[in-house]
């Protein structure tokens, strides 16, 4: 980790039209002033004779490249006779995308009517100038559909000055096309992997071989950051955001070696609703199109993976229920030049049936129908195929309708494929040993004697280990500013624990060293993916957290102290976007209950305010004030939405502090207590619940589960996140409530218990306008158009 | 293409123990001898006091390198009464695959009992012994289930010879692994790719960008063979292996440039009956598990795409069925700063429904309710969704049953993935942009009305060529002996025109230039394959092939000239193992058919005779002679199974001639006739029917088809492949049919209309004993195993 990307710095263009000794010492001036506040300036320049074609040909130049997001113009003021300066103005940035900009200021600007929109023009009225330019660069942090623009002209010297603040509000997926990614093979090296290690897969991803734990074995780990957030409104509060403009602060400011571990989107939302997920603005994951489409294949090995299994378990019910005994034997175990031999997979299910013999044909009859038959319940079926599509029509369904399936149909569902149990298993796995192990445990469903179906069971357990074989290996892409990103895993925060995995965690940690730092996301806000993060997945990785980074939004806080619900793809209402001290400090509630749910367990918290547009400075301060006040090590404003890494420098500050504060991280519960003690915990001391409530089909899992040996696992929750409650109306910190406990689940692979608290949605839908109407491939160019 | 691996070959040791002047003269003759029958001979020497157990390790060592398929021990005659010969023979191949070799001969190899196995040691015996070795090693050409061996004690000067021959029956996962492939970028540099044209999937995959055709645009094609075969059996007659064979001898052996295209195989059955599929023996593209498991992802993202259709589909039709035109029109052009404004896609659809308007307000009701009732007939839905599992329990299904669907549920069915419509478009596409625009030509259903409703119409295509933009790339790999291999797309032979992609073919014919050759595999038998290649894709393509390569077997001639019936999975009657010159002379009437169905498109036909180890000399001649007689330009052995690229070097030079004769090469019908005139026309010329017959399901998609404007599609038969005729039973050539055509459906945006004669299973299924047992990983290797 020597060489890194420098900072992504918004750019500015001065386009001069002529050339005065005493302009360009202007322009000097000013361009030094802009770098000055971070703005990536560049001067073009034109004759004094350019015709009004060859000054918007330029416009159009500078319009087609992203990665320029101010424009200053200036003409000689005798050159507007042929000049159109209205034509000027409209020229610039024509995307259609930029609000308002063909109307902006142009009655104003139009020939022969300069006066109104001048501003004064001493040296200092420069500055502001540019001092606006920043400001206004600095605006995009809010809304990335709504543009805002500066337009002013100034008979400077006798110039006169255009000045149009272009494209406030770039797409994401513009703006990740603006940085060039560099060779994923060059990051590679950067980070300390050697060749052998990385297995390209094009040029801006590759896999990371799992030999590197070994070969790093003796190294000391880096630092350990996750980052979680208060009870986030049905919009997200930024975590993932976060996340990346942490580690480009860490990574590309403050040369420290920092590591990004973040999830694996699910393909589905990209087309349906939600659009793709790489973080956004300035601190994106990119490219965002590979990282939200297909990314190395993880998730369709996932989903061949889960649907072999699904196949294997209709067919063998068939298979059982329409052979005797002794035709299921000679098939399972066929005669190969005059032999019968059981494979290794079927030694494994006779050895779990106490049946310790190797000769086939020395089994009793009564062993080889114990062998031969599962003797699947049907009904007991917790195995359901899964597609990585937005398909609401999959959500119930009756299958075996074929005549070929003899009448045996059944009623069974889809998930979404991050939903399956094998995507959990990836998440959690240590090695490609345990994962084979993990793959053979999953119990698929329940015998009519009351024993646990597993894949081994079944025979496909060597199979899924294949399917996942590259699967599980993480795969590296960087940040907008060049910094490494580990992606890899994306389970479910409800029905699964919502991290991404161990392995791209203990890999990172092992390649930024004791002095870097490897910041890892958990799903949904602290009470649910923190809770997992810790009681689930550091359990299982035996890595210990340094710090926790909550963040906190003011229109959050805002809702929580009581504001107007806030909904998807409605316009927020005005308490949201305007300053209100009292709504805020009345929400902070939830943010303290948040707080004290990170310090449980023993591990320094950071709170990161993620500035809005408008947010004002005296809300942002409150909340860093009552977060302190409730016991937060540190709490800061950030920006690097708009401002990329440069916005989360006081972050990344923070938490390098942090880091070196004393921590004394304990789980919450111990796993051998029984499972419902182990619900109760989470219930009281993280949810604030008075008690819980087992509802039949619960408590008779508990017998369940407890009877075929899985009473010991942790549990996974699966509970709203809109609240710290059940209910995802109770906003601030609900008191007073007893947990419902609808039902329970295991994923005995993956290594979980699951409470359902409420009904969890594990197969979206598609909106009557999807995504994908706007979704495109430019033929010529090869670039997706239409993500966000 | 300068500089390739050399031929692979069957490896020998001779291990010997002591040394004497006359008996090292006497080794060196031998592995010169050896040598020159293309065995790679290896001397092994040990001291005279060598310890049993020294030279059991050194068999151990032996056992251990699959490349080794035969072992020479000498040992000094006094040795016997310290090295137990026994134990010798019976150390030799412990793998478990090996049949018999631990008991062979072992009664007569025992100590003080030498004499029964001698064999006379003259110079000549020795060579005599040598060539036994060379012609055990040639007969693994049958049977990858069936090991032989040859074993004799030699007293030869003094010295005992045990000459065991091992492993001819290696599975194809072990040659594959024996060969270590070379890099893939070391691979694409000598067949003339830049760096920046090659995206690296790993090390031993790449796909290679189309910008490459433009950088070769002026350059001249080499010479194009298509691979077909006769009416196989059901176990296949070696397409496949044969295409591989014939560029390992043309790239490895006779210093061509070679390029072989083959198909990219469904994943489904690699875990259910079939087993991998990447040619075999010495013939293969390697690493077989990489070509058989996931590849680059090409077959997941055809998943991805065929089901966001489906997705779509079902979610249009319900979101029609419960919102009024006016809430459709506001959802579907939804307000967006004050405006609403119609998508790129929803444009091409008012064009298309000849509404030229671009403002949204402008539109008349009637248009409005024109634009959003796509008013789908959901019985007329032919859309499929897709899996790449053998999942029987897919085949028919009923969706819609969870209550968020209210009640819309409807009958369908899964297919595999590779029956998807988007694995033709892939395999028949040209370019980026004409894939973008078969993807929204696709017809999915008819409206009620009666019109066809495209993926264009549901505003999904664009999001399809975003899917595929990836999978449009065709995947570089090798063959056993490093000769270049595209896999690149999959198609079903009968409801698609099953042959690999003209992407890759086009590629590759620039790539190995005017004196190179490209070998394409057309799959099913050539009045299937090869028709629809010539018709289909070389129509699409414009492409003109020089040579047509049929592969023939003594197996299948048989059954075509009434032996027994052949079954996968039974042992083949006698008369398939023993010679029958009547019965395959009979049957030959099958190999005069299909040359002539190739000469009737004007292209010269080479027969190769893919020989097994108990085919006669006096059967392949007699093949040979027929096929010439036939009118086949020439017609050769080959042994490219057993002895890679060096058994096929005859077929190879013959194909090199052939492509030097003159060809004249036609399509047989003009797609401008009518649809009923082009199916008679390959009826009766290629299948020698009488004539057809429409059943009235047929009849009516000719008139829907024909008032849909989709007349003047080629013709793509789904018709069985075991018989020229509809009816599998009738072998060799049937004559006075009537072909049947029980339906008619269409594949628009591939391009072409499929006739049904029949029913086609699109849905493979798992048996009892599926694959899938014998296949585990190795957590300590990462090599995966029973692959097979």
């Amino acid at each position: 980790m020597k060489t890194r990307f420098p900072g992504f710095r918004p750019g500015l263009v001065v386009l001069q039209v002529g050339d005065r000794e005493d302009s360009n010492l202007y322009i000097s001036v000013k361009l030094k002033a802009a770098a000055e506040i971070g703005i990536n300036a560049n001067h073009l320049r034109l004759p004094k004779s350019a015709t009004e074609d060859e000054v918007l040909r330029s416009i159009m130049v500078v319009n087609e490249n992203p990665a320029i997001h101010g424009l200053i113009v200036q003409l000689p003021l005798d050159s507007v006779n042929r000049i159109d300066t209205e034509k000027v103005t409209n020229a610039v940035a024509p995307e259609k995308d930029v609000d308002g900009l063909t109307s902006i200021n142009a009655g104003k600007l139009a020939r022969g009517d300069l006066g109104n929109c001048f501003i004064p023009c001493t040296p200092n009225g420069c500055m502001e100038l540019i001092r606006q330019t920043g400001r206004c660069l600095a605006g995009r942090a809010t809304n990335a559909t709504r543009g805002s623009n500066v337009s002013a002209v100034i008979p400077d010297l006798g110039f006169l000055w255009l000045c149009v603040i272009l494209l406030h509000s770039y797409r994401d997926i513009v703006i990740s096309r603006s940085c060039p990614p560099k060779p994923i093979d060059q990051l590679a090296r950067e980070v300390g992997l050697l060749s052998d290690e990385v297995e390209m897969y094009g040029k801006t991803k590759a896999k990371v071989q799992l030999s590197v734990i070994k070969r790093l074995e003796g190294h000391s780990d880096g630092k350990y950051v996750v980052v979680t957030g208060i009870t986030p409104t049905p919009l997200g509060e930024g975590k993932s955001t976060t996340t990346v403009g942490l580690v480009q602060a860490m990574g590309a400011h403050l040369n420290l070696n920092a590591f990004a571990c973040v999830r694996q989107p699910s393909q589905g939302p990209t087309f349906g609703i939600k659009g793709g997920a790489a973080g956004g603005g300035y601190s994106q994951v990119i490219p965002m199109e590979e990282f939200n489409l297909h990314l190395t294949g993880d998730i369709h090995a996932i989903t061949a993976a889960n649907n072999l299994v699904a196949a294997a378990i209709d067919a063998r019910v068939f298979h059982e229920a329409t052979q005797s005994d002794k035709a299921l034997f000679s098939r399972l175990v066929p005669l190969s030049g005059g032999q019968r031999k059981f494979s290794p997979i079927q030694l494994n299910r006779l050895k779990r049936l106490g049946i310790e013999k190797v000769d086939p044909n020395t089994l009793t009859e009564e062993e080889v129908t114990r062998f031969v038959r599962l003797d699947i319940d049907p009904e007991s079926i917790t195995w359901q195929r899964v597609m990585d599509t937005n398909d609401r029509f999959l959500r119930k369904l009756t299958i075996g309708q074929s005549s070929t399936e003899k009448g045996f149909t059944r009623t069974t569902q889809f998930d979404i494929s991050v939903a399956s149990e094998i995507m959990a298993v990836l998440a959690l796995t240590s090695s490609l040993e345990d994962m084979r192990s993990r793959l053979a445990r999953m119990v698929v469903a329940t015998s009519r004697s009351g024993k646990p179906i597993t894949t081994e069971d079944l025979g496909v357990s060597g199979a899924l280990t294949v399917l996942m074989r590259d699967a599980i290996k993480p795969n590296l892409m960087q940040t907008l500013e060049g910094t490494p990103v580990f992606v890899h895993a994306g389970p479910f925060a409800n029905i699964a624990h919502g991290n991404s995995s161990i392995l791209a965690d203990k890999i990172a940690l092992k390649l930024v060293g004791p002095d870097g730092f490897v910041v890892t996301e958990a799903g949904f806000g602290a009470d649910i993916g923190m809770e997992k993060f810790f009681n689930i997945k550091c359990r299982y990785s035996g890595l210990r957290p340094h710090v926790v980074v909550l963040v906190a939004t003011v229109r959050a806080l805002k809702m929580h102290g009581g504001g107007p619900t806030v909904t998807a793809g409605l316009t927020l209402p005005k308490e949201y976007t305007e300053e209100n001290l009292e709504l805020l400090e009345k929400g902070c509630c939830n943010l303290r209950k948040q707080v004290q749910n990170a310090m449980a367990f023993g591990v320094p918290v950071v709170v990161a305010v993620n500035a809005f547009k408008t947010d004002t400075d005296a809300e942002l301060d409150l909340v860093c004030r009552l977060a302190k006040s409730a016991g937060a090590f540190d709490a800061v404003h950030c920006s690097h939405w708009a401002k990329g890494g440069a916005g989360a420098v006081a972050l990344g500050q923070a938490v390098q502090k942090a880091a070196e504060a004393p921590s004394d991280f304990k789980f919450l519960y111990d796993v051998e207590l029984p499972i419902v003690d182990k619900i109760r915990i989470i219930a009281q001391k993280i949810y604030g619940a008075d008690d819980v409530e087992l509802l039949p089909e619960a408590q008779h899992k508990v017998e369940l589960y407890t009877k075929q040996g899985f009473g010991n696992l942790p549990i996974c929750m699966a509970k709203t996140h809109l609240s710290l409650s059940h209910d995802s109306e109770k906003k601030g910190v609900p008191t007073g409530f007893i947990l419902p406990i609808r039902d329970i689940r295991a994923s005995v692979g993956a290594g979980f218990l699951y409470p359902l608290v409420g009904t969890m949605s594990t197969m979206p839908g598609l909106p009557t306008r999807p995504c994908f109407y706007d979704i495109d491939l430019d033929p010529e160019t090869e670039q997706v158009d239409g993500l966000f």
